[in-house]
Formats: structure tokens, C-alpha cells, sequence
């Protein structure tokens, strides 16, 4: 008889990790910021994984209110685990944190309430507050976004006036819209939350300022008088989180509570204005650079969970009718799958540049240089730009993973879904798409009229003139022309410089309106973010050390940069810079990489190194064991806990037994 | 003071309307099958949304498990309003269901079990088991999937053998992969189940054939001796359903369980081939052709929700800082919504095109015509590349539907993610896309290579040597040239005749062996769908009264020719029948159009006619008024029930009131 599908499953996957030629080592030394930081990972992960509450994974089985209620469950034990284990380093704590599994309740005081009260407190407000915040005395929310307004900040209608005599600030809802919705932790978990108010003083308009506010009471967690607040419902991600509203009654606070490091209101309510706060900026950066490294890792998770499936799974009869295709062997599969893995790639080193321009500029700050302000713009622009591109293909990639696993995928045990559904959210905070590629775009537009640049992602622009002739021709003749990095480059650099032209003289035509020129800047931005990728890649790729690895890696990026001239193939052959035929090649090129990758394909998302506690998922096992895996989780099912279900007597046995 | 945020929303809906020049209800009538039936669809709708069980909608504050018990207790009183509301009528019936908001776990035993007794039970068969389900005293499944196998149903393991000496079937599941796996309703709710098994006749195998059997009690519903029944756990969605597993150990059925009406065993064990049957087909293909249709609606619902938001919202200052932009001003909102209005009303009118086609068919094989077996080969063709293309782009669509809604279409209550949801599984289910665009492509690379062809929607490949001629150029020498419906034609005929072709070349190269053409395949399928579509939308709009309604259309169908190419330039570009002049001018006519649409997009999608308890959307309400919706609705979150939140005793307090 033949062996059993179960069995055979693990041992396809065997067969794919022996068929390779790569050690994933290697590359996870890259991935992962070296051995040693992968180590002290990988302990930490373990930490989590035997911890009788953190390591629980059954989100799943819950709605928002039962998510939300064990989240605060694992709030307090993560606060715990960190005082217990002595867990202070920064970079350990984010490693236990997500390793959670889903955010919680008290992401944002962690990542934006204790940071705002340290980077805009001044001394005083930071000696008094940060030690309470950091203990969770206080536990606080970051209450910007309102019902009304959330892209626009300057739309907020929350209003802060400034009563002398009594030295306080009164803060107001003044309509529906003005509630404050969204901030995670403001729900029913924060007892504080810094708000963002338009201030006037003696009824002139300072514009928007942040305000500390408690909102509950520290005795018994009651919200406090004129504080309306609660959950604003089941959202798609982020369910373990309660995303809040709140409205203030002419809450009264002490003229201390506005955040004083920059603006000021002195107390006779003179208003000093802030002083210009670059950082403020760099730090925006940072937070983007963390995100698009997140998006590549996962990216890489929803990469290796489906390659893995891909290659233990069979279906399908092959033409000799003697055996079944493994998933892995369709064409269709790897041409969908491998780009998402070379995104994934890409997106980790683009992020590993970022941070290396951001920690240059902070270096060229302390040292006072002179051109931090393009370094700041340039910065700015392009984390604008990968962040708006990654979070849509990313989050569309996740989910073309999950559909590649056919019904498995489907399945909440894939886990695919809950990364998608955790990630897709990138789309909208922290800039809207839209709102970026237009910044991204502007940038461009101005650096290509302020010709020379310096900067190292637009020095290109430096050669418009070249880019700009209409009878420029891409050189290559065969297939493995397009194999060559340098000839990609060039193909890209054209194609960027060229819509960014464009754009420029739509623009003009339009008088500078860009309302109607934004789908030629989304073009623009989209253009000049695939160029920054493959550059990050290229770059990426030279760093790794000799041998099959970075051969590997290096099929990789070049499946990446045809796929990525497959995609925008109206953009390549315009004035014929890719002939038709040229397009063809291209096309082949693509075709022609996949059975190549297929060949390390396992290998290199292990490379990733996640655990199976961090993928969480039935079909995406490191041992390809998913059949069992399967059945082991549908017993998990509370449903299944009886064999018959409680409606039974109610509702089908009235059904099944008597007339209705 | 200026208008609240919160009054301003529902005026500036208001606004939109009183701009517009159509009447919606001409078009009503087009896409809701007349007058008469969509009165009496609005009428059924009440029904619904006055029943105290059946209008709830608070699924999204539900798990899994409380989802489908809830969902138990709709399917009793939807079975009891049939009966008492005497709605006998199969379309009244499946008004009221689709009214229900979500799939229930009685609906494959009405939408599945139920049909397959009626069309693969012989007399007899039917006789006996057709009114005890459709009165509800059998409950069945449809169980096909299993755990090893979807889309290869030949590779399935559960086994029947006959056992001559007491007229017998075994019924046996030999392996952990042969388990029943996904068959909706088999988990908690079915007590039989339409089980597909590969059938041994004295060890011959004679394929896979469908047995009835029973799986629970009667009497008090637990498994019968020798089943192991259950859930499968928590879906993306039908989380109301009870998707289950099912294992069979060496189960005895009578012969007459086997369903006879086209193979046969006799009680001496012989086996009586089935006839051909091409009904089976056809029924397929009508079943498509309903999935087509839903897709329309199902994006004609998100587009709607989408567009109402979009007009209502404000975000962003105007350039001359004096107000905000509504969210519909964006162009680029405009440029990704309004093609998606235009994929509704293409899918609506190609899911009616197949109609006609089956029922002509149903008519020719009436007649007994000859040219059946072609009609029944271009139908499944057709239909596969259409349910393909939809499904896809309809999920994918529904889900940029809530990413244009920003962070409210985050929040549930948005029902974009429910909507989402719960069409994203047709990517999956009824055919895999890649089995699907396979199926198509070589459908049509079979009919090029027999020109010439009679069917309509290949006879274009009659003029293939036109199209093959690499001197032939696109008309167009305006922007205004590519607002021609027929010029558009021919350059979508012209671009999939051209990849057909391609596709022979490519197919001879490969000796015939279609994994290696797959992504070619794809594109032909792709191709072909799109000019299916167009030609689809054309005819709708042709057959529209003359007025500002069919201009208003006319000009959607149009932005759908002229997106649908700025999405495919490399085809479209081959051999320069696009020269890149002209790509600029297709690109012009896409944005040219954006404003002209916009005059009416919201009256386009009021002309679905969807009642704001279908749509259940707190930014979709007909009548703007947004905000007091979201406000509202955030009050029915269960965590809102009580000030403070259950957990704060045990996992904050001691956070914030001692030391951990």
C-alpha cells in the first residue's frame, strides 16, 4: 500500500529542505541582526512559549469582549513577567511583547503614552510623571484621532481654553464629531490619556496641543464626572484592544498638564511658542523603519507558512496520471508565491536602510551639520513612500498566502487570516496611503526641479537629461539580460525619472493642483519606492557572504525586479525604453526563475527562523506534519466539547421531530 | 458657528443627489429583474426586518461557537416562517434567506442535500427521502471535501464495498486524510450526509459514487455507532455554519443508499454504467451563473456603502484653506471606487448573459439539437473564467471598498469586513481559480486551432488572422477616441485573440505540458473574462432606455474599457497596437472621466436599491447621517454594558494600586 498522506507530507517537505543548496543559517544571521541577537530571541520566544498564561493562543475561539477581557489577563502577566524576569532591555521587552501573539490593551501606553510624556514633558512633567507611568500607576491612552477627524489633525474640534484665574485648562467636547475614537487602551483600560486640543487663549486660536487628562478615577476605576467613555466595538484586527471614545464635559485640568517642552502657556496665559522640533520628525522615521522591517518579517511568516504548505501538500493528478502534483510543483503557485517572498526580503533590508540613513541624520544633528534639513526632508519623503507601498502589498500578500492554501488557508488554524487581519490596519494609521504618496511625490517634484541632489535615493535625478531622451533603449538582447541587477536598475531609475517628470508637467498644466494629478503622483511615489526597494535588495544582497546563499538570494532579487516590470509593463515600454519583444524576454525571465527559486524555496523562508509557537499555524509546521496538526486543533473547538449542541432541544429537535 | 460635522454629513449625501441628473429607478428596474420583482424584494425584506429573531444582526459580537448556535435558532424560525408565511416560492425563499445577513448551517442541506436527492435519487429514491427533507426530518450534508482532497475529487480515500451476502455498502474511511472535511451543516446540525466514496465491486474499483447515509440519531442526535463527527473550528468566515469532519469506521448502508439514478449497483453486485448525463453541467453552469450575480450585487453593496461615505465624510483642507474636502473630491478615491461601481454592473449584466446562454441551451437540448455538446463546452468555459475573474476581484474589490473608508471602515460595524468575508471564500470553493482559468484557456486554444466557430462569445477568433498581424494599430487619435465601445472591443479582441495565440505557440514548445504554460493560461483566461465583461456591460447598456441614465452608464462602462486596459498595457501594447502616445491618451480618458462619473455615483449605486437593513452599515446609511450611527451603535459593544470592565479587579487594580 502506499504510504499515507499524513506521512508523506513531512517527508516532502524533507525532501525539499534536501533537495537545497543553501544554508539557512546564513541568511538568518542576516535576517535576524546575527547570531547572537537571534539566540537571545529564541530564549526569550521559549520564555513565552512555557508561561502558563502568555503562551495562550486561543484568540480564535474569542469575541472582542473575551479577547479584550484575557488580554488584560496577559497585560498583567507581561507587566509581571518583565518586573520578575528583570526583562529592562527595550529590545528584549519588544521580543517578549510580540511574542503575545496580538497587541493588547496596553500597547499604547507602552509605545506612545510613557514616550510622549518623555519626549514632549518637559523636566518637571517627566520627574513627575514618568516614574508613575512606567510603574502603571498611571496607565494611559494617546487620544489624537476623533470621530470627525483623523488624517487632518487640524481638523480636531476638541477645544482647550485657559481660565487665569484659576490657572486651568478647561477641556471640551464641543459636538459629536469632537469625541475622541479609536486610541487603543482608552476604552475601559486607561485611567489617563494625553488629549489633543485646539487651545485658545483669551479666545485666540494657538492651534492644537496635547494635554495630560485623567479620565477615571485610581480608587475604583470609575470614569470621572464629565468623562463619557467606553469601546467603540469589534474592529477587523486589534480585538484584544479597546479601541475607545471619549468626551470631555468642561474637564478642568492645572495649567501643568498641557505638555510643556516645547509650546508653553505661562500662567498669566502668555503663550510661548515651541521651538522648531526637527526630532519630532526623526522620530516619525524610526517608527516607520520599525514598520516596514515588520512588514517584511511578516511578510516572511505568511511566506514560509505557505511555502511549507505548498510543499507538503499534493493535489492534483500529474500527466503521467501516475502520482499527484505536489502544490509547490503548479506554476501558478510559484509565480505567486515567490514575488511575496522576495517582498518580504526586499522589505527587511529597505527597513535595515532606513534605519541606517535615520541613525546618519541623528549623527549629522548632534554634530550640528548643515544639510539635515534635506536629509530630514529626503527621510521623511521616502519612509512615506515604502511604508505606503509595503502596508498595501504586504497586506495583500498575507492574503494571497492565505487563499494559495486553498480551504486550509481558510481555516483560522492557517493563522493567515489573524496575521492579515493584524497587519491590514497599516493601511490606514499612522498616514494614509493617500496622504503619503502625495508627500513622497511632492518631494520628488521639488528634488527634480533643485537639480543637483545629494541625496543617495535621488541622485539618480541627476542624470534627467539621459532618462528624459525619448530614444533611450534598454540594452538587453536575451532572457539573461534580465538577470543582470545593474540593467534592472537602470530600467527602474528610467521609469521613475520619467513619471516624476510627467507629474511635473501635469502639475504645471494644472496649475499646482494636485487633487488632479494624485493618480499620477500614487504612480510617481509607487515608481520611485520599487526602485528603493530593489536598490535596498541589490544592496542587501552584496553584503552576504559568498556562496550558494547569496546566489540564492540573488535569484531572488532578480525574480523581484522582472515580476515588479511585469507589473507596470506600461511604464517600461513607454518611448519604447522596452521593446516588445524586450517584454517578452522579461516575461520569460520571470517564468524561467521560478523552478530555479523552487529549489531553495523552503530554504529560505526557514531562513526566517520562526518557531512554530510564532507561526501558529496548523499548516505551516516546520515539520510539515499538518494533517495531524489539523485534527489535533479542530478538537480545540468548544463546540466539540459536547456531542450534541445546546440549540439542539430548541431548535432542531422541533425541527426533526414534530410539525412546525 | 458653522454647521456641525455631525448635520453636515447627511446634506452633503443630499447634495450629491439633488447634482445628479438620473432617475435610479430606471436603472432599479434593470438590475432587480423588473418592477414587480423588486417590489416584492423590498416587501420580503420587511418581513425580515420586523421578525424579533430574523433582523438580528449582532453576529459581529460573536464567537464562533455563539455565532452558530444563535444561527440555529434563525434557521428553526426561518423554517417556521416559510411554513406559517406559506412562502413556497423557491425565489421568495431565497430573498427571505439572503435577508438573514449570514449563511446558516441548514444551507447546504437546502441549497445542496436537498438537490442532490432530487437530481441523482432515481424514483423510488425520491420518493422516499424527498419529503422527509424538505420537511426537515433528515437534515443532511454534502460530503465530498475531505481532509486529503478538495479539487481532485478522483484522489478521495473513503471507500464503499458491497457486501453481496446482505446487500450491503461498508462505508469505511481507511486514513487520518480520508476524514469528511469542510461539508457545511456536518459538524453539529446534520443527521445524514450525502457521502462521496470510491466504490469496490468485488476489489474492482468502479470511481466515485454518492451513498446516503445517516450519521446521528433521530432520536436524541448523537453520532450513530462508528461515526466521529465534528466542527472543524473557527473559518474567515460562515462562522455561523458548522463546517465539520466527519470519520467513518466500516458503516453499513442498505444498497438502496447508493444514489441510482445514473450509475447503478445491482443486488448481485454487478455495476450499471451511468449514461452521460450533460444536465450536470448545466446545472453547474447555472449555479455559476448565480454566483456571478451575487458577486455583482455583493460589490454593488460594498460600492454603495463606500460611496455614501465617501460623500458624507469631510477630510482635508481645500488649497484655498477656507474648508474641507469631501472624501469623493479626492481623485484618487475616485479613480480606485468608480471602477468597482463599473464591476458591478458589468458582473450583473455577464451573470445575466450566462443566463440566457443556459437557458438557450436548456432549450436546444429540449429540441434535441445537435450542436449541444459545443454550446455545454463554451458554457463551462465561459462560466469558469468569469467565476474565476469575480471572485477575485470582487474580494479584492469589497476589501479596498474598506480601505477607502479609512479607519471607520476598520471598525466592524462598517460591514465592509463582513461582507469581505463572507464572499472571499468563493476564491476557494467551486473551483479553485487555477483549475478554473486552466479549464477556460484551453477551451479557447482548442477552438482556435477549429476555426471557424459558431459560439458567440468566441466567434472574434474567427478573424484571428486580423488580429494576428503584428502591422495592426489601434485606431484611437484622441482621448476622446477611446470613449468608443467598439473601438474598445476590438482592442480587447484583438489582445485575447494575440494571447491565445501566444498560448498555442507556447504550449507546442512545451510538448503539451500546461504546468509549464500556466501563467500564460492565466493571462488568457484573464483576457478573454475582460472582453466577456465588456461585451456583457455593452449589451446592458444597449438595452437601456434612451436617456440620461443610459448616458450615465454608458460613461461606466466606458471607465471599465479604459481601467481595464491601464491595468494590462503590456498586452495591450504588444506588437505597438497601442503605441505609447496613445497609452497617454488611455490613461487621460481614465481620469477625464473620474469627474463625469462622480456626477451620479451616488445615485448609480441608490439604483441597487439596498434597504439600510440589508447593507446593516453604520457609514453606509442611505441617508448620510454617519455619525450619529457610529456613536449609537459603539453603545451596543457588550464591554459598554458596565463602567468598569470585568477584569479590572484581578489584573488592574493590582497593577495600578501595588506593587507586582
Amino acid at each position: 500500500m502506499a504510504m499515507e498522506l499524513k506521512d508523506l507530507a513531512p517527508l516532502l517537505l524533507k525532501k525539499e529542505r534536501a533537495n537545497g543548496d543553501i544554508d539557512p543559517v546564513v541568511l538568518t544571521n542576516v535576517l535576524r541582526d546575527g547570531k547572537a541577537a537571534n539566540d537571545r530571541r529564541k530564549e526569550l520566544l521559549q520564555v513565552i512559549e512555557q508561561h502558563p498564561v502568555l503562551s495562550d493562543r486561543g484568540m480564535m475561539y474569542r469575541n472582542h469582549t473575551e479577547r479584550y477581557e484575557f488580554g488584560l489577563k496577559k497585560a498583567f502577566h507581561y507587566a509581571k513577567l518583565l518586573e520578575e524576569g528583570g526583562y529592562t532591555d527595550p529590545v528584549d521587552q519588544q521580543i517578549l511583547y510580540k511574542a503575545l501573539g496580538e497587541p493588547l490593551s496596553l500597547d499604547v501606553h507602552r509605545a506612545m503614552f510613557v514616550p510622549t510624556l518623555e519626549n514632549q514633558g518637559d523636566d518637571e512633567q517627566r520627574a513627575k510623571w514618568l516614574p508613575l507611568a512606567k510603574n502603571y500607576k498611571i496607565l494611559g491612552a494617546y487620544a489624537q484621532t476623533e470621530l470627525g477627524h483623523g488624517s487632518n489633525v487640524q481638523g480636531i474640534e476638541t477645544v482647550a481654553t485657559y481660565d487665569k484665574a484659576t490657572q486651568e485648562f478647561i477641556i471640551d467636547s464641543p459636538t459629536l464629531t469632537s469625541r475622541k475614537w479609536w486610541p487603543g487602551g482608552l476604552g475601559k483600560t486607561a485611567n489617563h490619556a494625553i488629549v489633543h486640543a485646539r487651545l485658545f487663549l483669551d479666545g485666540k486660536d494657538v492651534r492644537v496641543q496635547a494635554f495630560l487628562v485623567q479620565i477615571r478615577s485610581l480608587d475604583d476605576h470609575q470614569p470621572l464626572p464629565g468623562i463619557e467613555v467606553g469601546d467603540i466595538g469589534p474592529k477587523v484586527g486589534f480585538n484584544a484592544i479597546d479601541n475607545g471614545y471619549c468626551a470631555f464635559h468642561k474637564i478642568r485640568i492645572p495649567r501643568e498638564n498641557m505638555m510643556m517642552r516645547y509650546a508653553k502657556v505661562l500662567p498669566d496665559g502668555t503663550f510661548v511658542k515651541p521651538k522648531s522640533d526637527k526630532l519630532v520628525y526623526l522620530t516619525m522615521v524610526q517608527v516607520r523603519a520599525y514598520m516596514i522591517k515588520t512588514a517584511g518579517m511578516q511578510m516572511g511568516a505568511a511566506s514560509t507558512i505557505c511555502t511549507r504548505f505548498s510543499a507538503a501538500r499534493i493535489q492534483g493528478r500529474t500527466p503521467d496520471n501516475k502520482g499527484e502534483f505536489q502544490v509547490l510543483d503548479y506554476q501558478n503557485q510559484e509565480h505567486k508565491l515567490f514575488p511575496l517572498i522576495a517582498i518580504s526580503y526586499a522589505a527587511l533590508f529597505a527597513g535595515g536602510s532606513l534605519v541606517e540613513m535615520h541613525d546618519s541624520a541623528l549623527d549629522v544633528i548632534k554634530k550640528g551639520g548643515s544639510s539635515f534639513g534635506a536629509k530630514l526632508a529626503e527621510l521623511h519623503a521616502v519612509s512615506s513612500g515604502l511604508k505606503a507601498w509595503l502596508a498595501e502589498r504586504v497586506s495583500d500578500g498575507i492574503e494571497t498566502c492565505r487563499r494559495l492554501c486553498g480551504g486550509h488557508g481558510f481555516t483560522q488554524s492557517s493563522n493567515l487570516a489573524h496575521l492579515f487581519a493584524e497587519i491590514v490596519g497599516a493601511n490606514t494609521y499612522e498616514g494614509t496611503s493617500d496622504v503619503l504618496v502625495q508627500q513622497h511625490a511632492r518631494y520628488l517634484l521639488k528634488s527634480l526641479a533643485s537639480l543637483p541632489v545629494k541625496e543617495d535615493s535621488i541622485t539618480f535625478f541627476n542624470q534627467v537629461k539621459r532618462y528624459s531622451d525619448a530614444k533611450l533603449r534598454c540594452d538587453a538582447r536575451t532572457v539573461e539580460d534580465f538577470g543582470n541587477l545593474d540593467l534592472l536598475l537602470e530600467a527602474f531609475q528610467t521609469r521613475s525619472a520619467r513619471i516624476v517628470l510627467a507629474l511635473g508637467s501635469q502639475m504645471k498644466a494644472a496649475k499646482n493642483n494636485g487633487n488632479v494629478c494624485m493618480v499620477l503622483m500614487t504612480r510617481a511615489s509607487a515608481a520611485h519606492t520599487e526602485l528603493m526597494l530593489l536598490e535596498a535588495f541589490i544592496r542587501g544582497v552584496k553584503n552576504l557572504p559568498s556562496g550558494p546563499e547569496k546566489d540564492s538570494v540573488t535569484q531572488l532579487c532578480s525574480l523581484f525586479g522582472v515580476w515588479l516590470i511585469t507589473k507596470s509593463l506600461g511604464d517600461f515600454r513607454q518611448h519604447d525604453y522596452l521593446s516588445s519583444q524586450q517584454v517578452d524576454l522579461v516575461r520569460e525571465q520571470v517564468v524561467r526563475l521560478l523552478p530555479i527559486i523552487r529549489k531553495n524555496c523552503v530554504l529560505l523562508t526557514d531562513a526566517w527562523d520562526f518557531s512554530d509557537f510564532e507561526l501558529n499555524s496548523t499548516v505551516g509546521r516546520y515539520d510539515g506534519d499538518i494533517y495531524r496538526a489539523l485534527v489535533r486543533r479542530a478538537a480545540d473547538e468548544p463546540l466539540n466539547k459536547t456531542q450534541v449542541p445546546e440549540g439542539y432541544e430548541k431548535y432542531l429537535k422541533p425541527l426533526i421531530q414534530s410539525d412546525l
